[in-house]
């Protein structure tokens, strides 16, 4: 739904057009563009107390900035909804995450304002000290680089090893330090106290403050001066460099300020703007900042989904029957049955309590289920020394994330064999969010490592028997499950727990003219699709395949011998996947059956929703039975009969 | 070699042994500790410096604290002889890193005092922090959790990540930060400016003793009482929290001492044990110790081979005949010759200018060669970052090491199109460096990812060529080159700059029985094979890959079309890697040859010469040609006549 804008907001398209107003308009822009933002977000959905956070920094930002010469990346990029409808984008915003629209992520496809794609966190500090050096390079000193990046995403590694970089080069870059203590879920970790520490005035601020007080009042007569000198020099020296974490890296600290202040904020960018060289600044701000339930449950209102922006009730369908759970909360649930009983199971999320639904079993024992902040790396390294000593650890990290710990996953855990559980959450196609978050390819990165076994449940059953047998201590190796996000299939879910024999599948259904193997959730599409096909009287088995690693040899003989046409059926992608590794196998054993194998092509899927994604990439119900057709013609029976 | 103990050494075996020594006579057990560490590296080979620095905190620590109940946990691990030598290991250490020996790495399948396999660095933290948070579940308070971390390993985002959550767990854990200023080359970045700074006397220690000393002499009576009791809280709770780094991350900080004074070690460490919590210990070591020379070109003395302990002269073999080039010095020269025509074009490492040979690059033109520290994932996006200005960025990584970045490479770079070059050395078996080194896994996780183009040159020329079309302004995709460890195959490598089409491979031989299908280096040992196979009558074809993604469609339509016997060699993993693409390629349009796919098999593949894990792995030309004698038998031609 189109939304109408306030009337300053609409005289702006772009922030030339911004850039003509007198600085005391902006406090209006700010309150029409937070408006725009509530009013768009209730009625179209999309990510919310992100972007109302930043309205005023955005604002001040594009006014003072010679965007887009002047080189602006958000960190993650859910805040930028702000930048997105100062930046030409306003008349199609409603547009926002849907198929064919505007992508919820900056996007340097969509707009020269948008100078680097993100999704995932961390990468604005790198991002921009590269466009630094490289402006550097060619002699462009006026040109500015600014990152945006949360507290939150402070935490991860890469921005660290950006800011050991940034310290030591004389390139021009302004990280922003957009301090809300929120990641999606509150933010964790020592740099959080780290950053309140220094805002308030017990510490860093009142410290500066005091001592230049003090030295300035130093009753030099009554004292040594020689001593009082050196001590001057060197509190001077300690406070100016090293008694900040950021100076202690090398960059100029301005803070905090109030990140809500715009004209303020207009101030100090101007000043900033002129300061070459790599600074930090510093300000806070309040995550859902103007709209009073998301200032009060920022974790609710990340995304709240559609809801009545004057009562400010979210929208739920309501059903007659029964549904089927998500994935993510029969995760959430089976882990505190399994722990009751087994004391050596702990979980781990890297910042997803409540997306990967950890939160149940952190409320339940704390001291068995933690948070480690954005920090998919360490997740996988702590599990790894957990494990060695007997622990089972659950680490829960969306598929697309799992990428930042790829080489912990092989280092720490699989050359060493150690027996982590890696539930892997938001695999296969992932929706709204697009592109970033599609977890397409860990069946082909993960079944390359030696030692793994990497499984995929087709139902909510499936899976607390995965979880099951994934903790039991007869299972030695490293064990990866993946499913995707949202709802399964089974309303009656809390089934009781069985071990699964690992490596072995199951077969669905029985068939005669062809076979379709199926990997996870899609194995519903499969089992679909043989129903419609069995009215064309065309028989396919289906097996659900389980593990792509190890794979069930003694099923495959089966259906090597048994069929010269199969399907296989996986929501990853295609290259090196599930259809991959039952090639591999066919030709490791001389069969040489035609198989027809679907999944996520070799490019980027953009946003939309699950279905229209699954039917993009031709895997959907339809699809399959499409597939399985189209080789009955190519060596089929004579149908003609049926 | 075996080699002899000193008296004093000769008596330990294990830690227990050490520990019925009086303190005085550690110095003894050092020096001993240091000569027998020097003997058998220069006739046995081996990474040297860095075990002679941690000579006395390897004893101190084996004294002090109860290995192996306690828990040690060592970075990297290359600097892990002396605790291998006091552990157990002593008579078997002339066998480190041969074949069947003993790993040049701490691993746990040696010796319980190996808690955490290692190799990469920047992972102990995270490790002894797992370790620790499980001791505290299982109540055992009186258990130590030590890691040992290198200034240059602390510059990676991991231990920055496990900072962040140590700092505020109540585990106990004892950081030990071995600051020599050294990677394998010289450490930079902020980080090593900070901690050179903070062991100087004009900052944190300065600070510290002026102010309480300050404080002590303020003349209260000449003085307001009131800002002065204010200003003295305010410095008491900023020195000791927020005045250093890692105070500021919730640790608390002891240091710097001398870390070549053992005794002083062994008092800290007995103080140390009985403070519970999260606390670093900063020491200041001298890479090399002991070893003048080694002492005096840290790098060079790394990892010298084989050297006369006496003379200090490394062995070089001489040859009588042109002796190929390595890889990684083709790439080093290369890459400047390509420079000094395309302005364009820059150099990035993380932390191995001498490795991979950047190091001239940064010598001629020190704006445009980067080394970024141990930081891949932000050598990657940094990357990015200068591509979306235009640059054409040679990105240098190790292949291992490139599973750091793997998100980075998918999400930074990938699925933004940004042409970046990917030049991955250390590709395929890398020989002593063992199981966590061998580039074994990116043909198969770089082939995944949309838009990526992934090559691997069969010799020098080869590499040439691709670094050449690689950087041309018409190839707009993200590049991968993979190339190997060690020597090439052309004494006379400086050929002439030739573009290669993209995904064009290339016929090296004719032939009728079968195809042999290769990519990269491996290609040699085929081209060898078809020589031995032709003396038995058997014609083998051999095609030269050149690129897994995109694949050459014309080249394998005409061997799908001619053979029906193929064999595929790759120096990556089975699973997933070229052999498979071209069997996805063979099954998507209807060819059905018998495909026997060489390569690295699915395990992990210890420490050994290169040929020799040719020769493990079954793809040297001896393992090629038999291969191809096994197909021939199983369908073959009458072989009778030949």
């Amino acid at each position: 739904m189109r939304i109408e804008a306030g009337p300053l907001l609409s005289t702006i398209e772009y922030p030339s057009d911004l850039r003509k107003l007198e600085k005391m308009q902006l406090q209006q822009v700010c309150n029409e563009l937070r408006q725009f933002i509530i009013d768009s977000v209730s009625v179209n959905g999309g990510h919310f107390g992100a972007s109302l956070g930043v309205v005023e920094l955005t604002t001040a930002l594009h006014y003072v900035m010679n965007t887009p010469y002047d080189q602006l990346v958000w960190d993650v990029g859910h805040q930028a909804y702000g930048h997105k409808i100062l930046t030409g984008r306003r008349s199609v915003f409603h547009t926002n995450r849907k198929l064919n629209g505007i992508s919820g992520f900056p996007n340097r496809e969509e707009s020269e304002y948008d100078t680097f794609g993100v999704g995932h966190s961390s990468t604005s500090i790198s991002a921009a000290l590269g466009m630094a050096i490289a402006s550097r390079l060619k002699g462009e000193t006026d040109r500015q680089h600014i990152a945006v990046i949360g507290d939150g995403a402070m935490t991860a590694g890469l921005p660290f090893e950006a800011m050991n970089h940034a310290g030591v080069s004389n390139a021009n870059i302004l990280i922003i330090l957009n301090d809300n203590n929120m990641s999606i879920d509150p933010n964790v970790g020592a740099l959080k106290e780290y950053l309140t520490d220094i805002t308030t005035s017990h510490t860093y601020n009142k410290l500066r403050d005091d001592l230049w007080h003090l030295l300035g009042k130093l009753p030099y007569a009554d004292f040594q001066r020689e001593i009082a000198a050196k001590v001057k020099e060197s509190v001077k020296g300690a406070i100016s460099k090293s008694s900040n974490l950021f100076e202690a890296l090398g960059l100029r600290y301005f803070g905090a300020v109030d990140g809500h202040n715009v004209t303020k904020l207009v101030d100090i960018l101007r000043d900033l703007r002129d300061i070459q060289g790599p600074k930090i600044l510093h300000i806070k701000t309040v995550k859902g900042k103007g709209y009073k339930l998301a200032e009060e449950d920022q974790t609710l209102w990340h995304a709240p989904g559609l809801f009545d922006k004057v009562t400010g009730k979210i929208n739920k369908v309501t059903y007659n029957t029964p549904q089927a759970p998500k994935y993510q909360d029969v995760f959430g649930h089976s882990i505190i049955e399994l722990a009751r009983v087994n004391e050596k199971i702990m979980g781990i999320t890297p910042a997803m309590p409540s997306g990967c639904s950890l939160k149940y079993m952190m409320a339940e024992m704390p001291d068995r289920a933690l948070d480690v902040g954005i920090a998919e790396q360490h997740a996988v390294t702590v599990s790894a020394g957990l494990a060695t000593r007997g622990m089972k650890v659950f680490c829960n990290i969306y598929s697309s994330f799992m990428q930042r710990a790829y080489d912990m996953v092989i280092h720490d855990v699989a050359i060493q064999n150690l027996p982590v559980i890696f539930c892997l959450d938001r695999a296969g196609l992932v929706g709204d969010d697009g592109g970033t978050h599609q977890g397409a390819y860990d069946l082909a990165y993960m079944r390359c490592i030696p030692n793994m076994i990497v499984s995929a449940p087709m139902n909510e059953q499936e899976l607390r028997n995965l979880m099951y047998t994934a903790q039991l201590e007869e299972t030695k190796n490293p064990f990866v499950i993946r499913y995707p996000r949202g709802q399964g299939v089974m309303p009656e879910w809390r089934t009781p727990f069985e071990k699964i024999q690992i490596g072995q599948g199951r077969k669905i259904s029985d068939g005669s003219d062809l076979a379709i193997i199926s990997i996870g959730h899609p194995g519903n599409f499969a089992q679909k699709a043989c129903l419609e096909l069995e009215a064309e009287n065309i028989s396919a088995a289906h097996y659900d395949l389980r593990f792509v690693k190890p794979l069930d040899e003694k099923m495959l003989h089966e259906i090597g011998r048994k069929f010269s046409r199969i399907i296989t059926v996986e929501d990853g992608c295609i290259q090196g996947g599930m259809g991959s590794a039952v090639l591999e196998f066919f030709n490791a054993h001389g069969y040489k059956p035609s198989v027809t194998i679907l999944g996520i092509p070799d490019r980027v899927i953009e946003h939309g929703k699950p279905d229209e994604q699954y039917r993009e990439c031709g895997f959907d119900a339809s699809a399959i039975a499409a597939a399985a057709r189209d080789m009955m013609k190519v060596s089929g029976k004579d149908l003609s009969l049926a």
